[in-house]
């Protein structure tokens, strides 16, 4: 694994919530800016995901380019932390689009390597990084568009499901969901509290013990995603909503996601730690370090 | 302003809920009546809000009729309050339909007059008004029924919102939802218990956040009304439906709406006085002051 | 009343819950298997429930025969409660079918002669049987799938709701839902829990409040019941869902549902005593029982 830069370390491991910050609080107390301080972002690139900003509009796209399959490694998730907290301490950007570059695929969630035969640290590093992009992310003060232009299992359908908005490509082929089940294990609290908000208790009930993927009509109708679109109208349908969105004035929209997601995000960061080690104590075991190595393995041979 | 008679305004400040008050509790304690004597009411009639009670059937009807469009102010909130703690107390009364004498809408709202250019005591009165007609209908014994004869936005929508049922007429014309949002400003957090009780976490997420106003159809399509009904027949449905609700024994229906929305009012009562101080510290600030002064001056330009 | 035997008295009183018993845990402590050893079950019959277990495909089938509607009496709960036991003690048990084998009712519900005229304690101890069954059945381990072939109000609705997937006869002369208010009774809050998990917020306040029963093909749409299928074809339809449940690894499974029911189950837990307490003071209200000997004065002329 490639080293991670220490200021993403301090990123990662900050567990600063950027919501509300630059805004005056109704009802709430006022979370403090961070205090370490980041390069103003206009455009930039990096390995794993390329940021583009449209300076006219506030609307920064971020397409995930990390082949195969845009597995959330931690160096993904890194950058994808890095590029996040940029954009947010960018007055200049309101919204943000979500995406891929990798054809059929937006994300195929964990990256199973990093639950396989590491340390104990690592492990530790891994999970508190996955926490902390899940935390950044639903709490973003920017609009956030999930434009699904692929299959989008497990960690991937995490990434989407904790956006404002959820368009995805109107192509049966393509499956969404948290199947984690399927593989024997357990989708964590904070992810089964997303899905819950989202599709409500029963449908989440249901689909995280069948660990269910469903294709894009049927993720429509259970309201996993908001609307189908055409592949190719993809872009052109993700502009018309994030342009919806942004007609509102930032401070009152923020402040309501900020009420209405609190809870969620409360319960994970009041148990983080604790969380941290479950996952350890659950990775580390030998009969779930096995069935890792297994699926690792029919992945590699479906390949060759 | 017109002057609060000293009893509406001992009433609003009373903080008593009626719900349960004439009843033995299953599984809870029972909530003692209030201590003030009250005129049995039979009929009657005042300045914002028409009230009809037929005695035969024991369902009270209140129409308001606050030109030009039914606003929340502090005096229509008091007669209000009045007038449902006068039926509350009338051992006749077992239903209330709530609905509009004026044509084209339910109720606008809030009354920006009352939050624009006074005193913090003023505020204060004002926004315990708005707590205590809530906390009232939300709890009440009665079976509430709103029939929904025109647009009803923002605070409009929370008294639909607090109803047992909500008929609305079958016009796309009319809208309904809380578009607080838009004008800059944020929904309290028991208008978005309400909201989420009767829609679900997501779709009040988005509509919050959006501050969407539905037309009837799509206000059906998400479960913020229950029923659409061309106009002409709402009346006829109204009475079909309340005597439907009314066809259950008054003692085991209250009981159970009052396990169903205990949560949702508890929080409210446990955080009543904060709620208060954060509506006059979001008022008192000038950039809201500036907004709400804009936001009239449109709305006086439009009327001209 | 038949005299209870001790093993099931104590089964009854025990209060374990089954979930998790023989799992590792990811995020929360591992209950203690029970101390008690029950005999291993293959095969077993007795008065009022038939079980039959197929042990190739790991499926008990349990059918409820007690004439004539499957009324739910502090016998029927006690084999009830021991037959579930004996299967979730069964290693080679992973499912369980629960369906009745009288025509056109799937249980009527709680016995109403439990409720009539007995002494404090008799209430208590059938009190304590209806919550007992309810927390081993919604903390099952087996995956639970409901085959309501018939009527089922009231408790019968309640066992079908407890379970993980219900698929209903498409029968419109069928019908089922909490119809307690509609006698004058109000479903204790965590039958209320139970159906707020199934069919939300909304939809329970007015099925709760109005006493709803509804047919079939309604049942479906408000989410009640999961599929409709043709009476002939409910086995078939019952065995393919059942492999398909099964086809997930346990493990998972079991922890997600845990985590998924936790909070209604903890509710319960935490509230046992006090809500046997309410209820002996609710039936022993002198209204409540006449109003319960008179509906059992109509039950007994609708049959003559």
């Amino acid at each position: 694994m490639a080293a991670v830069p220490a200021l993403a370390r301090r990123i990662v491991s900050s567990g600063v919530l950027p919501l509300c910050r630059r805004l005056p609080a109704w009802g709430r107390a006022i979370r403090q800016p961070p205090s370490f301080p980041l390069a103003p972002c206009r455009a930039f690139s990096n390995n794993k995901i390329q940021v583009e900003m449209n300076e006219s509009s506030g609307v920064a796209t971020m397409k995930f380019k990390s082949p195969p399959v845009n597995s959330l490694s931690l160096d993904f998730l890194t950058e994808f932390c890095i590029s996040l907290e940029k954009l947010e301490n960018d007055r200049a950007c309101r919204g943000v689009v979500i995406t891929s570059a990798i054809p059929k695929i937006f994300s195929s969630g964990l990256d199973i390597t990093e639950m396989c035969g590491k340390s104990t640290e690592h492990y530790a590093e891994f999970w508190r990084a996955v926490q902390e992009i899940w935390l950044r992310l639903y709490s973003s003060n920017m609009v956030t568009l999930a434009v699904i232009n692929g299959s989008s299992p497990a960690g991937g359908c995490l990434i989407a499901l904790s956006c404002d908005y959820r368009i995805m490509a109107e192509n049966p082929k393509y499956t969404i969901g948290l199947n984690e089940a399927q593989l024997g294990i357990v989708a964590p609290f904070w992810f089964k509290d997303t899905f819950v908000s989202v599709v409500g208790q029963r449908v989440a009930e249901r689909s995280l013990q069948l660990g269910s993927l469903y294709p894009a009509p049927e993720a429509l109708k259970f309201g996993i995603v908001d609307e189908l679109v055409p592949e190719e109208k993809l872009q052109e349908k993700a502009a018309a909503v994030m342009a919806q969105w942004l007609a509102l004035p930032d401070h009152a929209r923020q402040i309501t996601k900020s009420m209405m997601r609190k809870t969620v995000l409360d319960r994970l960061v009041a148990h983080r730690e604790e969380d941290i080690k479950n996952f350890i104590s659950f990775v580390s075991k030998e009969s779930i370090q096995k069935s890792l190595r297994m699926y690792m393995e029919m992945l590699k041979k479906k390949k060759s």
